[in-house]
């Protein structure tokens, strides 16, 4: 029991009281649920955010197991006070709560997906106090190679409603947008109008850290106290250069480049950083050139954590792509747009 | 002190004694000294392997620390019984313990590298018996890539001297050998009559155990009884498929056909490996494509552990290169055709 105390304890710690005021606007909960946090929303009329809280609890990392009322438990943390306020504020989640190790498994809709589909299809789950969270549910494209999406939809949902981006009402019209969200999986989305018709996933970020960490390329790095750019442009060059022999063939040059005195241990882990997001983007550059696209043939959009986001902007720039656009709060436009859509609020 | 004892057991414990009619024609002791693992060979006249003996001690894995003796103590274990009946045998190694954490580090020589430069620059190390132990240098290509090699070489060289192959005499002219040595780190050479003329490193064996073994791909696989030739093919082909998007776009297609049902969690650890080696083989077939070369324009010799040779030459297979020829025994033709070009036994 004193596990829970401490819980309860290091949730209230994390927020503090919302204003009466706040409350009696409110008309809509969401949440961005994810595998290792979790961000509440309190959102107004008109998707204005009134509260937003972060919790340590995604869904791998929650204060109880899922069995013993993990869910429950992270739940009630995060917007137990709001519900005693306002027990019928509707409610939506997305993310991997959402996932088959989730809440309740809110089943992957097939590519093209748009608000429509996903609004259609929210998986629903009953909470302990008696209300009920909807759950966006992820995106599939089937092929060959097949990709998912969880989270990432409704971002790029949102990222389409920027209202900075509305003079040039490129999204409005079916006009092709190409966003970025770059991470441990980046995910790369050709979106027409707000419709994402397909999409790629480079496992970039998670590659990183299992090469860093696990083999003997990080044996011979030091972390510098800031980030090394030209070290990392410098990888992004070779990657570019040496596309053709692949990944598996450039990333040995961390190591060789030190033992050959033309790279420091400080400036190895941003070298190889450039290295794994070069080959990243030759990969993309070709699969656009594939369908006649490039670079400069529709607007670019770049969703996430902001240091990465500008790791990705001189890496496009060294690709020729200069005009990419970050795009912030797509998550919490997304959920208000979906919920909308659902019927859950009034638009 | 009974670390010291048991130690020796168990070097003891690995070999039994040798012949005395073998240790009378004696005249080489060689060692293949790696990270992980050392080799001793004892050698009669004509380079006849007359006894091998396989020790758990690699540079990395000592009986005790390099500080306080820990080669002296594998080397005592591994031959000195030999030296014992014939102190004035001499003595050669190659591998990692000529690393910068080796017994004493024998400088690469650049490429182009044949058994006469290799001869010409061996290390040298005295050890606490007092005989002195040659170690053959590796091998540095420079470039905006380099690359270095450490053991290969002398394996590379012995491979060129396999008489089974001696008929065609491809290798006693100057004409070009494309050989490949799969494993952690697998190098492909390119061998002009007996000098390396050049060489690729892929890091595919350390990149296959960093993300199957510390990336989400590992967390829904389980490994199969056998080995899964379907699955591994399947993954080459995918690879080969979309090379030019690249091994970061494909790899999570191991995930993605399991959630949907494609691909079995028996399947997944072949089907991944087989992603990887396709990718190597396609940077490869680009590579030698650079230089006007293709996978039949020479012989392909391959050197490694047998089962994973056996699965490069299916990858190959599918790749149009069915002519690739698997050689035995290159590492101990090499230490004696180096022990040779040095004058430490006569040819």
């Amino acid at each position: 029991m004193s596990e829970v105390s401490s819980v309860a304890l290091a949730g209230d710690a994390s927020h503090g009281q919302t204003a009466p005021g706040d409350l009696a606007q409110a008309v809509l909960i969401a949440f961005d649920w994810g595998t290792s946090s979790l961000r509440a929303y309190l959102f107004g009329a008109q998707g204005k955010v009134l509260s937003i809280r972060s919790l340590p609890w995604g869904v791998m990392k929650l204060p109880r197991s899922a069995g013993e009322g993990g869910f429950d438990l992270a739940f009630e943390a995060a917007c137990g006070d709001w519900l005693d306020a306002r027990p019928e504020l509707p409610l939506i989640a997305c993310g991997m709560v959402g996932s088959a190790q989730g809440w309740v498994e809110a089943r992957y809709i097939d590519t093209p997906a748009d608000a429509n589909r996903l609004a259609a299809s929210l998986a629903e789950v009953r909470t302990a106090r008696g209300v009920t969270l909807h759950i966006v549910p992820g995106v599939l494209e089937r092929g060959t190679l097949p990709n998912v999406m969880r989270g990432e939809e409704t971002q790029i949902l949102g990222a389409m409603l920027d209202e900075s981006r509305s003079a040039d009402k490129a999204h409005a019209a079916n006009q092709t947008t190409l966003v970025g969200l770059p991470g441990s999986h980046a995910k790369w989305a050709i979106v027409e109008g707000r419709r994402i018709e397909r999409f790629h996933t480079f496992m970039t970020g998670e590659t990183f850290a299992a090469l860093r960490d696990h083999t003997i390329l990080g044996r011979t790095m030091r972390t510098p106290e800031t980030p090394d750019s030209e070290a990392f442009l410098r990888g992004v060059a070779v990657a570019r250069g040496a596309s053709e022999a692949g990944m598996l063939a450039t990333i040995f040059s961390t190591r060789t480049l030190g033992l050959t005195g033309q790279l420091a241990a400080e400036q190895q882990p941003d070298y190889l950083s450039g290295l794994l997001i070069g080959h990243e983007l030759s990969g993309l550059e070709k699969l656009l050139a594939a369908t006649g696209a490039s670079w400069n043939s529709q607007p670019v959009l770049l969703i996430g954590e902001q240091a990465l986001v500008e790791r990705y902007r001189l890496a496009l720039a060294h690709f020729g792509c200069s005009h990419a656009q970050t795009v912030a709060n797509a998550t919490e436009r997304g959920l208000w747009q979906i919920a909308t859509q659902a019927g859950l609020v009034a638009a």
